[in-house]
């Protein structure tokens, strides 16, 4: 008995950003999957698609927002059941990647989460990864499989370009670890000059950080501070003023991921800066949102690589001249 | 270069109940391996430990409470980190084990989620197991390694002997499906009589339940209401009315796990229950106990089961004679 | 050079019971893969494909029925060498799961053989697993990919039915421990009530049964004592004599798998009941028929849950309104 | 809590041949592992060990004799249960390792089941392997761990020198693919003549052997006829009838694996061999010998590896100046 | 969303002999996918794709010639490349087996480096094997997957049948080890006379070979001297002279593998044999080459292979009536 | 039969850097375990342990140096040989870890050939790893158990402010994205200055770099450039004259790994730098030392952390006070 075979795509969202999910799968011209989700009384979580999903090529979208740890189980839950119910494919997106930041043991005895984060979805039963803006790249190696890795970049930089384009930039990294970000925005930005703040650190008090200093020409230009993502807003506020003080001509702060725990938001309002530019890799809710805030979409970015993935086309092809 | 080989018990706890773990060193004349454990702010969780902890026999207890996906993310990370700092042999003590209930697919595309966790733990680092009361005794061949499966029956029926032993006792499982732990108890108690709840549902609606129905003979009798976890109650509350409805002479509620979800408090104590008994395989906020709670420790036999499985000895024999 | 990718359905049967794969081989109006199968002087067994099943979907069906440890040695390394012949997908069948009833350990020491032997299948290159009424439907779990458990419930309650569905039922477990099965016969059967046999231990001698009660209320109904299996027939034939004492007017024998290891059918015919009605998941040799036993074919479910797993259908739906 | 790490020598036995692991244990001075074995009535296996092995170097000896499958899957069985019953270390010990000779396609579709056994054995909880003279020498490579790989090449070869040493001797193999262990046996032999039969086929029908030539000379000489194992017997009387029709004053069969499946016993008898040297890897029923049979121990050779195993001794020493 | 699934074929080549893929793709009218492959200062290997290989069915040929570690790494990191990149399904394919002769250990606390390499090769994400002729069939066993094992000998046997058929032949193992190779050559040859050499070894000192003895009457005969590989060429240009001296007319070497290894030209040059035939599994540079040499293509045998794995055709069906 | 258990520290070297491991094992006051390894005709390489390894608690040594390949392969099968020879514990050492700049996809379709490192030690054995000065911290993470990252930043540091403590220093590092080891040694050089070298690139014409610039301020200043390691010494020998060029009074060049492929000695040689300091993680041929160049030894740390290890002591602690 033979068969064409067939491909069907599904997209499934978990419940942390359903919004997100829904938007892509708008560009995508489909529907989400329904599914039952729920949590029980003492805060097991549930999952159960509604539609067979034998065979299907699988798309599982959770961010991994407030409380992290109840969405990324959630996330791996969804991925059990799927590969239970036969699954043919199971590309987990992830578009802020939980625990990036704990990618190494800055000190013994530490684990390695951003690692721990890759087997465990591949024990669940991941196949691949779809992920934008990774904390360090070489998470791309966490995960024994394909990961797409998809960059925010180009969104942000081109409203950067288009709002700003006619000023004097800087591209400054809030941190000296984070200057390569800030060397493709350069390159992006038409060769904008660079520099970096650097923490001053008291060298009688083991790790007191006594001042944030620009090492790079500032004055006079509008500064665009990059990061990969906001979390508390301390280090990036700190360094809006350090730009200020060394004579900036204004402060736009840019980053992909929004994660904006408190008090982010009441520094980012109160600060220098003259706007804030992210995307919806992490819901913002309502009341986090502010004037000076710019959320851009990042749904026409995981539509894209999805359909490309599903179509076996080239997710390299959408940054190309990637600096 | 040789060298005498010596091993190192060391035990660990996380967060949610360190009280427990406390006590369980406290027996066994240790301390708790100092640690650092804190969420960062957008709630993504870290642990450090204070000494060294290369080559240990690793014990690390944690109880899967509320906000049990957290709690559980952090008993791996602190597999993780035990397994990258060189841990000998790490044995992961669960009291309670998280999500046991979804042992099976109840119906198409749905998780098996305690399967998925015992996979989760192993790929962290996890070498062997021990838990108390299993939902399913089938939960320990989920696990790729040994698991040491401990009953807490012996504690909960050795109370009740003492307290009520003089009396006609019955013992009665709210749900057909879990006779066989009434079994257990009706054995330990000389024998006892045996009954249980029916739920009838009506024909006509699917799965609604129109009665509880005492199936054996109640009649005169103390019975001895007996199931592996209380979770909001419901169940067990209604079987004890329907035990004093079929002329019972009064009610014991007894459990191993009390997870004493909302209602449950409210429930258990306008019940018609005379007692509630329990251990503190998970923590019972001061706010959740009552006057008719009796909580027994399961401290001792965490505690003893820790020690022969440190020492080679056995845990088998700590059950001698068990039904 | 590209290609439109076909699928390309196989069936292959183990020795142990060809009649069935040949019922639903015929049923999906194709046929057996022809092979060559036999055993070396010393016992040692020997496969081979006479056809090409490079790229195929490959089924392979066995009943492990005795010699039990041969054919699923046998099946074992067919599912070796269609690895190595490049079969692209493969669904190991398995009508009866062998080894389901050491799904726990009952005591210390002991095996866990139900896990181990979807271990040995999944290291052998079963990607999935289809198989009927396991002895407790936690054993999906222990295999970590999709497993596809078939119900024989509606076939036999339907026979049920229609033959006895004017009487006045009741349905019998004859084993506390598996209630529930006999809350779905209920169910099916219109919410017949419901009793099970108390096995009463003596308290002086350990393990002593001495007597089987009746719980619930039988007197003047046809029981339907309902089993997953039957092996030598022992209990489940001293629990219809149970019942007629209990005042039944009569038994009907329901299981789905029909192991008849000796003396079971002698145990089956000399008993108190009416009929005895099995599925043939198992062979039933001939010498083994008597007449009160009536064999309802399983390989319509078969087929058609090969069907739909071959077509990425639903193989849930086939379930619908299971209770 | 520290302790000196202690290791514990424990030898488990199958019930296939627990002689030979009575004679094995005798020479450790130590004793089997009492143990509950049996079949149930279908046929499943059951095992259970009677005293705690938590901790211990477990060594479980099975012969892999008929019924083969069965005792293959008591071995596996043992496993698993050693295994979550947290035993340290776990070597199976084979003298005979079933299913050596399907160690590779002979032709296209076939399994390779020498390979799948070792994986079959790993994924059941095999830490290490002993085995005694494999078919070919690369089985070793199978198994994902250390195999230590006994020969019974000295014991073999001390008895027939102390015997025949005085006589003229040629080595002779019976297959052109196993000249290897003849030039081994002629080393051990101070050089001996080497020999082989050649199978001429017959050019027009396919695989039909018209006649085995004696390549080498022979006339006149003591032929050492050697191989691995004696199956049916009938490549190797035929062999010797060779030998002797070639002018051979006598012939001497010595082989490490009695398998003796019928009718070898027969054409032993019946040869023209004057003595058939065997050892005991396989248990030889009563029934099975004869005069000209003579049956070697192998059991001081499995005492002295498990000794050097458990002891971390040398197993390579054992067989100094191996050629 | 929908679609037929398609399936691409794309065939990868390492640097070490690119002239024989390049022979392959021309056979299957594809053209080889463009890569960027160069080593680093220091050594290490660099490879790219420069077009999407996303979702396809990828070939990767390799030969394992010197500087063989260095090829064998870049296979392992083209394959790696491969899977990260997305490729739906890798087949590794290897003319010659890197490190096959260290197929088991020959003594002690050796490597099993044919065993690792499978492993190695499975590790980076191979998901099966094409090779030719392996030093031992067993070596099939050590990899995880399909292996399609192609045999040169019907190229070789067809040239020798052409060219030599209407004279006297006899076929030489030059080993007692791989007579089996010889058998299939005579069977090829319409059944002609087997023979091997007999490394006679001095019983005074360890391993020392004294002379080779021709076993097998060649006198007259035109010997077909056969082996899997020519490495340095001593044992089998030995065997030559040892034929020649045993009264042979002639002697034709034949071999699938040429490694060459020095000083392996100028022994085939000076030997006596009259002609030296091979393929061209591993590259022969133009200064290896001389007048007796003669080098058959490999490049049909693998482009038909490729194409049948690629249509799912059969494989085996290429060596019908192989003996 | 009961033992203490013991264990033995064998440690062991392969042939890039005999010299190194000589030092190692001298500090540890035991000797190196003789082998034999050697190469043969074709390049496949072997080795073999001329002692029992049995239970060892090995430590095999190998310098990831040219030819590379063949060292990580030599590195791969003398793990191979431990694991088949039954070593308990086996840590790879790799002073420089190869490949360790191949961390991450910097395009599609590229390997992240560090991960592929970690998983290939991974396959053939190892349990765990020690390194020093990894590229990127996050590689640890690609290993799935303990790695041991020591750091030389203390030895460069100590020989650094012993030398220059009394002169006016500034820490430069040579890369955007490397600053961080350079604000590590700012941290341990009491707080000197930071800069980093820009490299401005072209925006008409892609990835052609102008002009090197110093961020930062070292007019004046003796400048410590730091990196990890000196490959062709392109980037560190023109960011020496930036420095120069910036008015730096002085140049150190200080890193960890001395590569030092050609060019780097010309170019170091002739540099403006008044010292370049590393240590021989990497052996320097007599002919590649020049005047300039200081070595210093890592072997005492090595040694350290190996007995560290050994001893279950605390690797964490011989780096207390790390910045």
């Amino acid at each position: 008995m033979k068969r064409t075979t067939e491909k069907n795509l599904m997209v499934f969202s978990g419940r942390a950003y359903p919004e997100l999910a829904e938007e892509v799968v708008e560009l995508l011209e489909c529907g989400l999957v329904p599914q039952v989700a729920r949590a029980f009384a003492n805060g097991e979580l549930y999952v159960r698609y509604e539609e067979s999903v034998r065979g299907c090529d699988a798309f599982v979208i959770q961010s991994h927002t407030a409380p992290i740890n109840e969405w990324i189980m959630e996330h791996l839950i969804m991925v059990d059941a799927l590969k239970r119910a036969s699954a043919k494919r199971i590309t987990v997106v992830m578009p802020f990647y939980g625990y990036a930041r704990q990618d190494k043991k800055h000190r013994g005895r530490e684990p390695i989460s951003a690692r721990l984060m890759a087997d465990l979805f591949k024990t669940a039963g991941a196949d691949r990864l779809i992920t934008v803006d990774l904390h360090a790249d070489q998470i791309q190696g966490f995960f024994d499989g394909p990961v797409d890795h998809l960059m925010a970049l180009p969104i942000l930089t081109e409203y950067v370009k288009r709002k700003y384009g006619d000023q004097q930039l800087a591209v400054v990294s809030p941190d000296a670890g984070r200057i390569k970000v800030a060397e493709r925005w350069s390159a992006r930005l038409g060769g904008a000059p660079l520099a970096f703040i650097h923490k001053t650190r008291r060298t009688d008090v083991a790790n007191e950080v006594v001042a944030n200093r620009v090492v790079g020409d500032v004055a006079g230009k509008i500064c665009i501070l990059t990061d990969d993502m906001i979390d508390t807003g301390g280090t990036i506020v700190k360094a809006a003023e350090a730009c200020m003080d060394a004579g900036a001509a204004g402060v736009i702060i840019a980053a992909t991921h929004a994660i904006l725990s408190d008090p982010a938001v009441d520094r980012l309002k109160n600060s220098t800066a003259m706007e804030v530019v992210v995307t919806n890799t992490l819901p913002i809710a309502q009341d986090k949102q502010f004037d000076k805030l710019t959320v851009l979409s990042i749904a026409p970015l995981l539509g894209r690589a999805i359909r490309e993935v599903f179509e076996d086309g080239s997710v390299t092809s959408m940054f190309d001249g990637h600096a």
